[in-house]
């Protein structure tokens, strides 16, 4: 079922000698398929069948394109148990992250099915002329959105489904109506393999052009970047380090057509505990949060890296629980051996920095590619004095950092780079006399939680998955929940353009029942000729 | 009542002794104004201040947003007919011109007020907790658009009230609730100053805050350049050439925090002219366009720069006509001594393209700083090879291409550059049958217009003004109309945050009335709780 072949659209493809191996940190072993990296020929071809495509695709109905989006699901459900299998094989993650995050996927793809089959997204507006009006006559304008043109969607690491092959970009790409090319993460290229032969069995089956979606496989680099430098692509997403991310945004402003890169990248994640609620409540508050850095091996881009508070004997509870608890947690494998030793490096490197204590890490020796988690803390200043602590180590570790008073941990939380989430752990009314530090924090994010934690993304219309650079690129857009796809669409407007001819969201007769802003009301009523 | 200094919040300022004065095109001579550059601690200062209007300017509600925006309105209305002169002296424009291009001011100044006053563009979505859904409870989740930061605006030089110191960047911007500083346009910064002067005293009027608005005067590079690099800057909106608005695109890509840079440039718009129309109404088209082509002496943005038709007896005669008719038209003045300059060189390098034939020029001497209209036409297959004639020559000079065929008629379309507008000239159902050049024409162009002209932006929400590169350096948004808005904003979430503390517009209570997205429903009722 695992042929190590590229898509090239509806084709399975293997031009070049290049192969490669994704690893199982498990069994701390090569997996057995050989993948084959696409060729410049191929990566070619990709980016020609794709604007091709386009030319139908993103004139395809709502209608359509959900029955496409369902079907792709339902491709992927059909894959059963062996996806799962090889998705483990390939991650390290166990099988109840597997379904779930099958689960979520599946999901993402019919909440874009029913979000366009609905057909309000494109945001129709329409201004009626006039003309009888002096001294200029007012001409007939209708708006909409539009599909961009042809998207490459880079995979992510730590979610081999629900952000990669068929996952959050690549679904509101396609809903949006634009073909998409994925760069298949090296990491797990056979899962991605057989995800993307559920994408084109749906294609096929719902009558998509050929073209509409690509696979190609590369441990490297050069496939991504003739990719997001090929004149054809209009758009970007990625999920992964700010290295990558940053190195694909620029290589994307340098071309002669700049496009945008939509790059959801690192983030700490702040955590701030205001006085009474560690007062009240310091332990339990470190149970919780022993549970949320550990969690899915702190593989998570919303993981709890910073936790801020105020020196206290609440604090100092809080510290010496987290550190008794910590410890509790068995270690987990990491997806990779090249993710757990850069964990190790980097986590090397903050415990070296002055002023930096462990306060607890994993006693025991670990299995191969295990992470042994570490907590560690510091004084307010030094935070503030060394920027190599404000850089996300990915994986299982967190800094507490107490400061002096209020005052330095405003100015903590305002020298912070750009974060996807805030959180503020409160006890009932205290946060309300604490407007500068939640505006602070407001500032520097993108979701901002009150008493929970920031592990979790909810995948709803009201979820806010982006912020300030570095967290993203872009902090206008979310890379999470159905308003994902304003990344992929452009507004565009036809002149006195003649009824008939107009896309059906913008007819009179208003054909679909959309909503839409006719002279500033909103209505889905057919209008008055 | 012109100092020429510059704005730094409230404060007049002119630290520095570079100075510079601008010019009366029509008189050919200098205005007596002396304006005093702004220096890079003035930049700092000005940077600053905006920052810390940021804080409490971005929780501004819309009613006191609203008020601001209208007082500014009002302020500028006050400025009387010395604005019109002053704004005549320093472009050549006529009276007519400016008191067109000041009503627009007031009108979109007025809208934007209206816009935020009612306050639905802020998208608000709630999705409420599901604390009981297993496996995982959902929690509640609300979002709104915030404000992005402070903004600095460049102003154009061919609009210098509507898309300068206070124009439809600048309102946005403030609309939004993001602080805005102005680089002047050095070719109205006497003008700009009056406009400025305004915007302060209906600051002070309504009680924003210091910084919410500032003024810098620059003949040269500098203060933009630093302006767009300093930290405390997170966007940037300018009109003007695709030279200036890559500079700026470029410089803010390679800041460590890149920030986005709408930057809407040149365009040629072009016009597809239909057989069948050339066949039935050759003449009144020329015609029609003999006027377009020379309107504001070709200076607007969607100057149509290109004509394109198959070869008939319907395209000779509208050649011949256009070469009649555009000689009638008695040349005007341009802008600025430099903008003529330009235009008689990009025209000269045009005409000695090879294939290139003038079909007419404008014969007679004209007064300084007038430009001399140009038509002139070339064959399909020329203009294909050589991409220097797809360049805009901005002034009043259009170029008509004469293809073999629709096949190459459609070729010529899809290797064009990104464009604002196009243009279809055709008969009742002649374009029923002419879907490829239409879906080439759609894919290049941000509006696309049926038997009309391009010049003349109506200013509405269902308006885009904005198109793929290099008309506009991100063609997701529109730099016309109220929605406008959405390039200085940016999506917020609130999780499990406490009624009383979220901003109205994501209380249960709705008190202010918007249309809110609540669990899928839009309404703008009140939630029961």
């Amino acid at each position: 079922m695992i042929t190590g072949k590229n898509y090239i659209g509806q084709q399975i493809s293997a031009q070049g000698n290049k192969t490669f191996k994704t690893f199982n940190p498990l069994l701390n072993a090569e997996n057995p398929w050989k993948l084959t990296e696409a060729t410049a020929e191929e990566v070619e071809e990709a980016c020609n069948l794709a604007t091709e495509a386009y030319k139908t695709y993103s004139r395809t109905s709502g209608v359509q394109k959900a029955k496409f989006l369902r079907a792709i699901a339902e491709e992927i459900e059909a894959l059963g148990d062996m996806l799962l299998e090889v998705y483990q094989s390939e991650s390290g993650l166990p099988n109840g992250r597997a379904r779930g995050e099958r689960k979520r996927t599946l999901g993402q793809l019919r909440d874009f099915a029913d979000y366009v089959e609905a057909g309000d997204w494109v945001d129709a507006s329409i201004d009626t002329a006039q003309p009888e009006r002096h001294p200029i006559p007012k001409v007939d304008l209708r708006k909409m959105n539009i599909a961009l043109g042809p998207v490459v969607v880079f995979g992510a690491s730590n979610f081999p489904l629900a952000f990669s092959t068929a996952g959050g970009d690549t679904a509101a790409a396609l809903a949006a109506g634009c073909p998409v090319i994925v760069k298949s993460h090296p990491m797990h290229a056979a899962t991605g393999e057989m995800v993307a032969s559920a994408v084109i069995k749906a294609a096929q089956q719902t009558s998509m052009p050929n073209g509409v979606f690509s696979n190609l496989n590369s441990s490297g680099i050069e496939v991504g970047q003739q990719l997001v430098l090929h004149p054809n692509i209009k758009a970007v997403g990625f999920t992964g380090s700010i290295k990558g991310g940053r190195a694909l945004y620029d290589l994307a402003a340098q071309r002669k057509e700049p496009i945008p890169v939509f790059a959801e990248m690192g983030s700490i994640n702040p955590i701030v505990l205001l006085p009474n609620a560690l007062h009240n409540r310091a332990e339990n508050i470190a149970k919780t949060y022993a549970n949320s850095i550990t969690l899915g091996t702190g593989q998570f881009c919303t993981n709890p890296g910073l936790i801020l508070g105020v020196k206290s004997d609440g604090l100092t509870r809080f510290i010496n629980t987290l550190a008794q608890e910590i410890i509790k947690v068995e270690p987990t494998c990491m997806l990779h051996p090249n993710i757990a030793g850069a964990y190790e490096a980097k986590k090397a490197n903050a415990l070296e920095q002055q002023g930096v204590k462990v306060l607890a890490t994993y006693p025991e020796e670990v299995k191969p590619n295990h992470a042994r988690q570490v907590v560690t803390t510091v004084e307010g200043e030094t935070f503030l004095n060394n920027t190599t602590l404000h850089h996300e180590v990915f994986g299982p570790f967190s800094i507490v950092v107490q400061c002096e008073d209020e005052t330095q941990l405003e100015t903590v939380i305002s020298k912070l780079e750009g974060q996807l989430t805030g959180t503020i752990i409160s006890d009932e009314n205290e946060i309300n006399t604490k407007y500068n530090i939640v505006a602070a924090l407001q500032n520097r994010v993108g979701r901002i939680i009150f008493n929970g934690v920031p592990t979790g993304v909810e995948v709803c219309p009201s979820m806010q998955h982006g912020g300030p650079y570095p967290a993203t690129t872009d902090s206008r857009f979310t890379a999470v929940g159905v308003n994902s796809i304003k990344r992929f669409v452009r507004p565009f407007s036809f002149q006195s353009w003649p009824n008939e001819l107009l896309p059906d969201e913008l007819k009179n007769e208003n054909p679909l029942g959309i909503l839409r802003t006719v002279n500033g009301k909103t209505t889905n009523e057919p209008m008055n000729q």
